[in-house]
């Protein structure tokens, strides 16, 4: 854990975008805002994509954090989903760097190993590790907000090695 | 072809992004910019798909378009590409609704049948068909360009019967 600092968890989808905003002071970690950005599935995709990327930037714009936290994306078994998923994720990456934010990409099993101990960790235990580190009376609902904030945990528990290493290289 | 109308057709990709602004007046057809948007392979992907975003907004607040065509991205052998392309083309609706354009997608197939004729064209079928339709000395280069003028001659090919529907069904 570093001080003082907010992370944007973003777990990238077009129905469904689960986002979390933690703000981790020491060993203490707070959600400052919870939850998923939907679009009209009855939409054409451009409009689709064009309302994912204005709500992206508003809550960026809003919460201004340090770092953005992407789930990195791979293929899955339905082709039409993966692509609107890595469309998605392209719009969270490039609005992250355009507001000057560190942005970096997790895998789902680098989120579970950092968050509930190992790579193989089913998705209850991790939004059981979600629900306990936030301190929240219920594991977070949808899903997709409780991933997000996986993501987020998962950047602030590799962050401090990940500067140690970025330090050594200089 | 119908009157007086400017398209900008988007071949998507990060490392090279081929684009081409096609006026069309009456069956008159002149390329108003033709080209590629490069992002450097060493920078970040973040990094690199902002600096796509903010060169593809750039492009259409210049050229003001009526239509944005892109290709329709499927999935190809190689993972890693087929993921770029598809933030790349993810980008390129959301700048094109967000700036209230038409925004059209056709397959590579649709693009062939439209400008040669039949959709088993060759590379080299559809950029001598693209030199020949924008009166040109040379076939344009690099080949992302010539893919991005097919695209938009595509869409100034395919919009007349588009509208017919269009309006059948109102």
């Amino acid at each position: 854990m570093f001080a003082n600092s907010t992370v944007l968890g973003i777990d990238p989808g077009l129905t469904r975008c689960g986002y979390a905003v933690l703000h981790a002071a020491g060993a203490k970690v707070q959600a400052r805002a919870l939850g998923v950005i939907r679009t009209p599935p009855a939409d054409a995709l451009p409009q689709r994509l064009a309302l994912l990327q204005r709500e992206l930037a508003a809550l960026i714009a809003e919460h201004r954090p340090d770092s953005v936290a992407v789930e990195q994306v791979f293929f899955q078994v339905n082709v039409r989903t993966a692509m609107s998923v890595g469309q998605a994720s392209g719009l969270a990456l490039a609005e992250a760097a355009a507001a000057g934010c560190e942005v970096v990409q997790y895998t789902p099993n680098q989120v579970k190993d950092a968050v509930a101990g190992y790579g193989a960790a089913s998705k209850a235990q991790v939004q059981k590790m979600v629900q306990v580190r936030l301190g929240l009376a219920a594991p977070p609902s949808p899903p997709d907000a409780a991933d997000a904030a996986a993501l987020a945990l998962c950047h602030l528990a590799m962050a401090p090695m990940r500067r140690r290493v970025a330090e050594a290289r200089r």
